[in-house]
């Protein structure tokens, strides 16, 4: 229940970096690359100062530095103990290409909201194209993003961005989720039911554990009928946001703020 | 209920201008300035095209244009009617100035999501400083946004941008509200309630009609213990976000989001 609002590299509190759970070994911590020189370089640590090192799966410790170097740091962890930063439901984004750097918004601020991982997607009327080297090179931009942002969010598990699926990929997942949630203005006849009622409703079906959510989101252009035909035959419930139109990338943020409200993630009785 | 997502310039309907009330002289809608060039030189409109205009105070009607000129264009309006993309709620956000261009963002996204005015404010740790002419030349930025993000969104009104309040003009505010929701983490002591338990607080207070709600963020660098006290003894109540830390941008967003699923624009039975 807490919220500090703060900003790029200035914290209230001890710096925190999320590292591959390899990089424990018994109580020491390796630290190395980007967050080796920020470390040393960026923030001009010394051995016996204090971090935050987490490894991104809900574990994390507090840890003194004993050898600081540009490329490579260790620590000794003093405590270790569960990440606090975790909401209950699991919540996934899938987002068809946005254009420009949409993605990298939704990614930064999903993560701190509490997305549980990103599903970049291909969808008819996407417009941007990668060739092969565009799209690593943008995955590992987005896959950067996401780490900034879950460290300085205080995220306890580092978000997955999974490499750009196709559609019948994106399908294909569904089953994993206890429901999937489809931005989807239907065309004609019955108008898509709004996300409350449609969280109520897969709520009152699992009532004993947290919810595993999927989240489907257009690009700028939206989903075709057919495509659309193919997400509910697939299983997604097409959900309407109420009547303001919102841009491709304030939908997904919209949608998760809303999940982790409903899931008591901001307090009140459920 | 319904979402459409869809990008800057296109839309699936009718192209949509929000124009001062003044701008309707009986049956005439009279359209200038940026709006007259867009729809004559970007959207190549002619005599006998139809437009939606709106004035922006909850009122909008199809109109048939009938002059077009690049600064001046004239429609005749075939029917008038309430505008549907208002909720119910009024939720006014007051931001601390935040650095860069993070000020645009919220009123762009917020406008979307349904904020009904935007207060920017000054508070002890804001970094931005503005001279007259820059506030000025921000101001015009901001309302230009605010009044893009309303066009497509389909908002019937033009959410206001005020100019920048001191802290004092914004505790001043505080009374015009059936509750100030105030972002911070309480140092100490009882942590700060969630948001849905303050909420569901209001709501049960005031049950009668839609609510009128202050939400106050600070800057990057969070109030001081002294603006936090005194915007509690100025009726302001803190709230707590759940246990990520957010940005001052998505703090927001978030917010408002919530506000708008409580209030039942996603639907549900509340």
């Amino acid at each position: 229940m807490c919220m500090i609002v703060y900003d790029e590299g200035w914290s209230m509190d001890m710096q925190r970096y999320i590292v591959p759970p390899e990089a424990f070994r018994g109580r020491t911590v390796v630290v190395e690359g980007d967050d080796a020189f920020h470390l040393s370089r960026v923030m001009r640590m010394r051995p016996g100062d204090r971090i935050v090192v987490c490894d991104g799966c809900g574990r994390e410790a507090t840890a003194v530095l004993t050898k600081v170097a540009p490329d490579r740091a260790e620590a000794e962890a003093e405590d270790f103990r569960p990440s606090a930063g975790e909401p209950a439901w699991t919540v996934v984004i899938a987002q068809s290409l946005p254009k420009g750097d949409k993605m990298e918004l939704i990614i930064q601020k999903g993560t701190e909201i509490g997305a549980a991982a990103f599903v970049p997607f291909r969808s008819e009327r996407v417009i941007v194209r990668y060739d092969g080297k565009q799209e690593a090179k943008r995955l590992e931009r987005w896959r950067r993003i996401a780490k900034e942002a879950a460290e300085q969010a205080h995220r306890g598990r580092l978000p997955e961005v999974s490499g750009v699926a196709s559609w019948r990929e994106l399908l294909a997942s569904f089953p994993e989720y206890d429901d999937v949630y489809f931005c989807y203005e239907r065309q004609g006849g019955e108008p898509s039911a709004g996300l409350r009622t449609l969280v109520r409703e897969t709520m009152s079906r699992i009532p004993d554990r947290p919810l595993k959510l999927l989240v489907v989101v257009g690009p700028e252009g939206g989903f075709t009928e057919r495509e659309a035909a193919e997400a509910e035959a697939a299983g997604a419930r097409p959900v309407g946001l109420g009547s303001r139109i919102l841009r491709t990338e304030t939908a997904a943020l919209a949608v998760l703020a809303c999940l982790m409200y409903e899931s008591g993630e901001m307090g009140g009785d459920g």
